[in-house]
């Protein structure tokens, strides 16, 4: 007697990420309950299963959602609000003004909306966020059907959300009380990064995030300057400070981590601290190329992050997935460096190992959770193909998804999102914002 | 009264690329017999004009058609066939035995049709080309509607379409004989590379370029073991000897020009040789980041280039756009470097100036070839947009490409390709050959 369950997925190709580096021909998942019970032939499945429906795929490899290790969502307003500009008077010119001018709950909810909405098109199923109005953004995350790690963002200064470290924590973990239980979303502590948040702070965060159990969210080593800013302050760079505070940990997840020296590279790997790579948003802000080979030589975690769209502009992980090999490749002048699987590995079960979410998401293995992508490679753009691993990387875009699960419950099918916002409504989210903010 | 004409393009706004850095709102462009014949208000334009045809593009930016400069059209075969392999293991164990045991006419023809296909629904109007039977590549542009400059290609080794240099210039220069006078194929001469042609051969080649006046293409400075072996073998680095063999000159055209020191990058100057820049294939094949800022300060011409499907894996401009400003950015950590117009330029007039043919295409002028795309930034993934010109470098992708013309005349129109070759057949012809070359 064959056992009823929700749903049967029969792709072309599933690369599961874990077991590493495989690609199966001839498998179905299958899923009951939002969970993934089996990947198996699809023989047995028919046999063993009775769905309550089936997805055929005959043109698609499926893979985990992806994971976006570092955003701030609410930043799709501002996409392309001033380009090519160097980095600090891209800030201290548009980027601040506009955020100190506009900030509030509704630009925030509005902002999350579309990057979710956005980002939910494109495959990526979790986003680890960090903003401001962290409530206005767990309401959107939760709208759209995403999963997301909200981050309680603090820093010394003031801004419209709150005055000082002590008041963003106050109202961050009041926030995290009113979510508590929710099954999609959940919290991380985000101190803004070490040139904006003092020691004592610092101290504080780590209690808390002690406490709590909860991931620490910090940008970390993105430029030369606050490199070089942090060692006339302190006498010391940002990561050897937060090492003799005791913040770095295997919670600690550091976005950007460009500029790293060999002692920065050794007080990551020692505390088991994994790292937001970042890899367009460092190119267009001037950043630079972070060193991941040296990093992942460190067995050091390793994600990817879209970072906002004000410095991106394009929120998309198979971007991501693509430059992050294609640097890879071109800063150590070997072309074997970063292949595709370790790029697909980064940008899935890399994010969700450094949330701390690896029992749940990341792979398509069973008692996971359904969270799904289905790329489509029959098209003229993707053939021939002789290995969907590597044309996810480096031929694939998020154009050729075509659905998306999160949960076991479908977000995008044959290419049309699902969201209870439709396209109309966040198109006039988006007129509205550019009407104020092109002002 | 009004005057007759062919059509008339509405769109939303139009980047010209000349005059420099400039986006017009409210104007249209008036065409006829497949050419621009005024850009002028909107309002004007219905007033001066009756057009046989008007097409309304409300939410598009307009562009010129955008010129690949350095391709190996036929190699879209070979998409994918072998990735993140070091460079001799690629080559040697993957590529040239495929090619050896697989090159013919019909390979070419086929491979060729297939990458025309890709870069007409990507917005890329003009291809300039270098393979093996530069016949069936010109036959095959020519059946896809696309303008090329076909590479005459010449090496000293012998593979089945030619025995030697002599062999190779003399059977190119048959084929060229047999287009004289088409419309939108012409012909480059094209020495592969300092390491597989002779002293002998490139003064031959020069003398040829000069007499028949063809611009000379040809791979240039791609890897550092390139320019170890030159002086290992002639006592000199490659631009040095092509220098002193009175190779460089306007009508030459460098693909790659990865590694320059002072030196060559003055000897590029000069002599007003052009540089095919290769940003993605240049990083997928570890072979370096070319230094693209100081050949911009030094007046040199710069054109992008997708280089093969085997070594990018994607014929897409858009993306090379992208990685162009990126890379600049990301390698002298400056956010302002290679602003997103310096990157359009390149991507068009750039490239037409380095083939010799800015008199023709390259920018939307009075006076030029109708060689059109159209970009669609409406979408909720390009929304807000406060920038277009931003917009086509940063956000935007190739997928939003709705509209294409070649001279005026129509290859992609709402999204849909209008060739004479449907999808249906070219997924046939890759299918057969992904069959032939997996075994």
């Amino acid at each position: 007697m064959s056992e009823p369950i929700d749903l049967l997925i029969n792709p072309r190709w599933i690369v599961p990420v874990s077991p590493a580096g495989i690609t199966l021909e001839n498998h179905a998942v299958a899923i009951d309950g939002g969970r993934i019970l089996a990947v198996l032939p699809t023989d047995e499945a028919h046999a063993r299963y009775q769905p309550a429906s089936t997805v055929d795929l005959p043109q698609q490899v499926l893979i985990p959602g992806l994971v976006n290790l570092h955003a701030h969502a609410a930043m799709n307003l501002l996409r392309g609000l001033a380009d090519d500009l160097p980095l600090m008077r891209w800030l201290q010119e548009v980027i601040w003004p506009a955020e100190s001018r506009h900030l509030s709950p509704v630009f925030v909810r509005d902002g999350t909306l579309l990057a979710a909405a956005e980002m939910l098109r494109g495959g990526i199923t979790t986003c680890n966020d960090m903003y401001f109005y962290p409530g206005a953004a767990a309401a959107a995350f939760a709208e759209a059907g995403m999963r997301a790690v909200v981050g309680l963002v603090a820093l010394e200064f003031p801004t419209p959300w709150a005055s000082d470290t002590d008041d963003y924590l106050r109202k961050g973990l009041a926030i995290r009380d009113e979510w508590r239980g929710h099954p999609g979303i959940s919290f991380s502590i985000a101190p803004h990064a070490p040139y904006t948040v003092s020691d004592n702070s610092f101290l504080r965060i780590r209690a808390l995030a002690d406490e709590l159990d909860l991931p620490i969210h910090t940008h970390l080593h993105e430029t030369v300057t606050e490199i070089r800013d942090s060692i006339a302050e302190y006498g010391m760079r940002p990561l050897a400070r937060l090492a003799r505070l005791g913040v770095l940990g295997e919670n600690l997840i550091g976005a950007h981590a460009v500029h790293l020296d060999d002692a920065d590279i050794e007080l990551l790997s020692r505390h088991a601290c994994s790292v937001a790579h970042c890899p367009t948003s460092n190119m267009k802000l001037g950043s630079g190329i972070a060193p991941v080979t040296r990093l992942l030589c460190a067995d050091i975690r390793v994600g990817l992050g879209s970072d906002g769209a004000a410095s991106n502009n394009r929120i998309d992980l198979f971007q991501e997935m693509r430059h992050a090999a294609l640097l890879a490749k071109a800063s150590i002048l070997d072309a074997s460096a970063l292949p595709a699987h370790a790029a697909l590995y980064m940008a899935t079960l890399g994010g969700a190992r450094a949330l701390g979410l690896d029992a749940r998401i990341g792979s398509i293995s069973p008692g996971k959770l359904a969270d799904l992508c289905a790329v489509d490679l029959g098209g003229m753009l993707t053939q021939p193909c002789f290995d969907p691993a590597s044309h996810l990387v480096y031929v694939a875009g998020r154009e050729h998804v075509t659905h998306v699960w999160v949960n076991g419950e479908s977000r995008v099918a044959k290419g049309v999102p699902l969201l209870q916002i439709n396209d109309i409504e966040l198109l006039r989210i988006a007129s509205v914002w550019h009407t104020r903010l092109a002002n």
